[in-house]
């Protein structure tokens, strides 16, 4: 019940003013994050979360805590600094459109 | 190479003083993070990230920037405060040692 008001709450208050697009997402991280966090989401570098599968709430709120400077990183400051709000709903909206699936050891 | 490299130092520092432990990781997610994060390191709130499969550099240093507060976090830097390097050396062993697999839509 709480996790579903949660939800409505994050959904309203993101799509709001953009409708956000997994595709256009997409071709933006293959431009920008691929590198460090790999194509489908899943990290090249042992610092770097993998981001495939991640609640699209979460994602926005990292990236403007990033741009913003909340969450201080050397790298990924430069990163978000240029990224508008919209680029930043369809990159999280690209990266949780991926199912991740767990297996236990 | 520069990966094997970065790979080879934080393995280096990590383990220095402490063997991480994932089994003794695993009680003390059950008892502290399953709350948000699920009893697989899969997130059960949307502000929350899924932990399972992330590399366990990257939660080890997170970890310490919120019980530092380089990481602010309401209810993160409360629940990292008290962590001792080793409990988070273990849990990140514990969460590090979850395969995750993605599908790409």
């Amino acid at each position: 019940m709480r996790t579903s008001l949660l939800m409505a709450a994050a959904a309203l208050s993101v799509g709001a003013a953009h409708a956000a697009d997994p595709v256009v997402g997409r071709t933006k991280a293959n431009a920008v994050c691929a590198v460090c966090h790999g194509p489908t989401g899943m990290s090249m570098v042992p610092n770097a979360p993998h981001l495939a599968g991640q609640p699209a709430i979460y994602l926005v709120e990292q990236l403007k805590n990033y741009r913003s400077g909340k969450r201080p990183h050397e790298v990924m400051g430069v990163i978000a600094k240029p990224l508008t709000d919209a680029e930043i709903e369809d990159l999280a909206a690209w990266y949780s459109s991926l199912q991740i699936s767990v297996q236990i050891p």
